[in-house]
């Protein structure tokens, strides 16, 4: 059974001259499949179709990756794939080609280990010594540019942590590593306005579509600081619920819970 | 002859699971070597000291580099040779692995075709509807997640341009896709100060070691339209004079002159 495809075919090696490793010149989403199915797959192609004409990049044929990224998940009971759209190779340096011929990477990854204790328990977050930077054009969109979410992701290793906050150089809070952020203030969830940076995650697409009490807005550090409840939620964890944050020890809010409620009942219809 | 090496050896494929490839995560030195030698060895190496603490990376074996870089430019007359150093393979998506193995990859390309022309006649450059996330934390390093600097290559290509000048999202004037600038405004030569975006580069670093008349200082979209020259000079086109901004002719200043046969002598001490 292979683990990754490229352009459909089993290989776990890909040209040195592929734009992705060369420049980050790639857009990619990260997909849960249980039994076979992603639940959430349609809000994935939504948002790559959105992200592929921002990145001047043509549009994958979502019936071909559906195809490809069910071979991959065949047998497995839960997995995640990794869907990759490279600018392919060619090109004059950061200079793409004329004609550019993208190039698909599915790779598959076991379903992390210690999800569902920290889904129950909540995880510990401090905020980012890390900062994004402000302004970006392609805010919002899932590009493989990632440094900063990488150091984000070493600082927190090394802190202990489970997640961390990240705030954007104007000072807005914006997302966390790997993930939107729900904070709950005067009884109010409400998630941060991407503004200049951050992606926008398929995880809150999806908690938008089945609660319309969630408001959105510019968040600061004074939010943070009157937030009684902080949630994290992504496409392959669901909801999980902040329990310390920097120390300061925080509730569940129980929205949460039927919130994480609804999300079983999705991927439970798909098994 | 190999044209790439990885961790040392003949190969041209790269896992899929390599994290230049995944996140971007990596630094690159693109060297121009002539005859077998590259004049601006040091100050590549310099900067890669300078930018792998930054990314809570290891630092390479400059010793080592330095003779993998000699055997794929073994036998050519001029070459270019892209080091890059990835974060090797592993972790838990954004998170490094805890002990970090780093990736050597080398890639050699053929001299750029038609540098000299350009060199002599200038070139043609437009203001970028890309502007660059400003306030990052990694300005001035160079990282492999460059999906701004491809978008603004894409848009210059379509426009029929050879560079850009970019600015970032707060009106500060930063760089071209791939160099650095030189302005003169009032006979005075200045560069713009990095600030939060951009990366300070190996072609700029050794003009201010032969040119202490360069002033570092913020500039904007006033001072460009004030500047009388502008040059963009990189590590392996050198000093290039920008004869055409957004369609005004700008002369050519003779300092770009000078600066270039300082530079020929450096590459010509070479051979």
């Amino acid at each position: 059974m292979p683990e990754s495809l490229i352009d459909g075919q089993p290989c776990d090696r890909v040209p040195v001259d592929d734009r992705g490793l060369l420049y980050g010149d790639q857009l990619f989403e990260t997909v849960a499949f249980h039994a076979g199915r992603a639940p959430l797959w349609d809000l994935h192609m939504k948002r790559l179709s959105r992200d592929a004409p921002r990145l001047l990049m043509p549009l994958p044929d979502p019936g071909l990756l559906a195809r490809e990224c069910r071979q991959l998940a065949a047998g497995q009971d839960r997995c995640v794939i990794r869907i990759c759209l490279t600018r392919g190779s060619g090109g004059r340096a950061y200079e793409p080609p004329a004609r550019i011929e993208p190039r698909r990477i599915l790779i598959r990854r076991p379903w992390p280990a210690d999800l569902e204790p920290r889904r129950r328990e909540g995880i510990c977050v401090h905020t980012s010594p890390v900062h994004l930077a402000a302004g970006s054009l392609l805010a919002g969109s899932k590009h493989g540019s990632r440094i900063e979410q990488v150091l984000a992701a070493e600082h927190a290793r090394r802190s202990g942590v489970d997640e961390a906050l990240l705030f954007d150089a104007s000072g807005r809070l914006v997302e966390a590593i790997a993930g939107n952020l729900v904070l709950v203030i005067d009884d109010q969830p409400v998630t941060p306005e991407l503004g200049g940076a951050g992606v926008a995650g398929v995880g809150l697409d999806w908690l938008r579509s089945v609660e319309s009490g969630l408001f959105t807005r510019a968040l600061g550090a004074e939010d943070l600081r009157q937030a009684s409840a902080v949630m994290v939620i992504n496409s392959v964890a669901g909801i999980r619920p902040v329990r310390a944050l920097d120390g300061r020890r925080l509730t569940v809010d129980p929205r949460c819970r039927r919130w994480q409620q609804s999300w079983d009942r999705l991927f439970e219809c798909a098994d």
